[in-house]
């Protein structure tokens, strides 16, 4: 990236970590505050809604949507975050592909601890069903937590015996509470968001004493990813969990799943909210986008259409 | 893929094994019939040139072409295969990107050991660099053992002091001629072109008394790849050499290098010259495309333009 570019962005970031150990009314407002800085691309509109009994945001394209949607979890390390904190990230998907996005506003811990935003994933994956929206016509998308939930909704779908939808894009997912992927002790120090102290904190108010080592919290070493969808999972080599990213990238290879694991060097964790401001992360939301339309399948409408 | 495109497939590579202990002008015949049945895409034009003492073959979109070159190393394990045996790949290449490419017809063994090949690679790299051709509007691609070249001689480059390329494409990319990956044992059987003793057969012609643990030879394990170029790295899960890629995916990303290592379920080795009959590999070829296009500066035309 360029100098000014370097340095736009370490202004962001420059501000208190969001994942120290805070109050979590603290971290929700300071969480809010950084991502407010991200800029939201123009070609988008967006409106309230509900979708499987929670609010949740509808993202179109400014002109007629292709068929297709998108299912976009937010970040926020599961005790922060909504629709609008990531509305960066779904508005330039929505943009880039001209399929329309839910984000759903999913119960936060630790009020809601694990597994309230699972299951209100499901509820939303759900609801797009019943509603006529064929399966191979939908796609998961999330970052950081909601990255996560593109794996692990995808998992509660599974053993509800619902069908899979068309592809999955997670943007620096989180997939291990346990924190033993190497990167947490390579990348400390390194990476400008995250401190093992602070996941811990926050993994913390979303376990509510369940132990991590079980596939919905830690699906990157113990998840059964057979008849998984495609998937694309993006990460920069300065964050404390890539290994999330590598260690799911192998498993779902070894599960038979066609995987994508596409790493950015010298950016950090979910680099593509800093699209408009840094190449990089244009380019891999360009790169997310060919994925989404290669696997949505287009030629399905919904129904009643 | 559907049950027709596996039909198509399954009688493309139902023919004796090109890497079968045979003599090896009977392995270039077989190579050569092959790849003969590939389907070469409309919208572009090729005629015969010479690119650092070497004959090459030119290969430009119909139209205009955008400033900017792929070099294409074309595959054959080193002892076959030629500019035209890889038209398919380079010429979708060209159509998809509107980059001119050169295929150099690179030396073979076992007439011509290595490091012939990589020498000749180096020498086609130089000449462009000294026709005025910018470093940062240069891909180097390859498929097999033409993607083990777009590494080497990007090994070789960078130790002979020249600037590195814009990028690098390897399509199934044979990078160890130690041959320690796992999917040599795990996918015995399920690759459909491999063995282990046909790989040795055409390995022992390239080496020639070498030993195979030195970086030119086995960069997946060996090379220190500091200073490399965004790489994408793509495969399919029923190759013996799938490790290659793999191995490789972990180095590029320890080293601080962009890698996307891009893995297709259940395809054989360099499962793209198969497009216009597999979905998957006309899928595979657009990702690479915009990768090229998003790595090769057009903004920077050759001089005297």
């Amino acid at each position: 990236m360029s100098r000014q570019q370097r340095t736009k962005i370490d202004a962001m970031v420059r501000r208190p970590r969001p994942e120290d150990p805070r109050p979590v009314e603290e971290l929700r407002a300071g969480f809010r505050a950084m991502m407010a800085e991200m800029i939201v691309p123009a070609g988008i509109r967006t409106r309230a809604a509900t979708l499987g009994g929670r609010p949740a945001v509808l993202v179109e394209p400014a002109g007629t949507p292709k068929a297709g949607t998108i299912l976009y979890f937010h970040g926020g390390s599961y005790v922060a975050g909504s629709p609008q904190t990531a509305m960066s990230l779904t508005g330039n998907l929505v943009a880039r592909t001209g399929f329309r996005a839910y984000s759903p506003d999913y119960r936060l811990a630790p009020e809601h601890p694990f597994p309230a935003a699972i299951g209100d994933g499901l509820s939303a994956y759900r609801a797009l069903l019943d509603s006529g929206e064929d399966p191979s016509a939908i796609a998961f998308a999330g970052d950081s937590a909601g990255g996560g939930l593109t794996v692990t909704v995808c998992l509660a779908a599974r053993d509800a015996g619902l069908p899979m939808p068309a592809a999955i894009v997670a943007f620096s997912p989180g997939l291990d509470l346990t924190r033993t992927g190497e990167s947490m002790d390579t990348k400390a120090g390194i990476d400008p968001f995250f401190t093992r102290e602070g996941l811990e904190h926050t993994g913390a108010m979303y376990l509510a004493g369940q132990d991590p080592h079980q596939p919905m919290l830690s699906p990157a070493t113990l998840a059964d990813l057979t008849g998984f969808p495609p998937m694309l999972l993006q990460a920069g080599t300065n964050e404390m969990i890539l290994d999330d990213s590598t260690r799911m990238a192998t498993r779902a290879r070894e599960a038979g799943v066609d995987v994508i694991l596409d790493i950015t060097a010298d950016v950090p964790h979910v680099f593509q909210a800093f699209a408009g401001a840094l190449d990089e992360a244009d380019q891999a939301l360009d790169r997310a986008a060919l994925f989404l339309g290669q696997h949505i399948r287009t030629s399905l409408t919904r129904s009643g259409r």
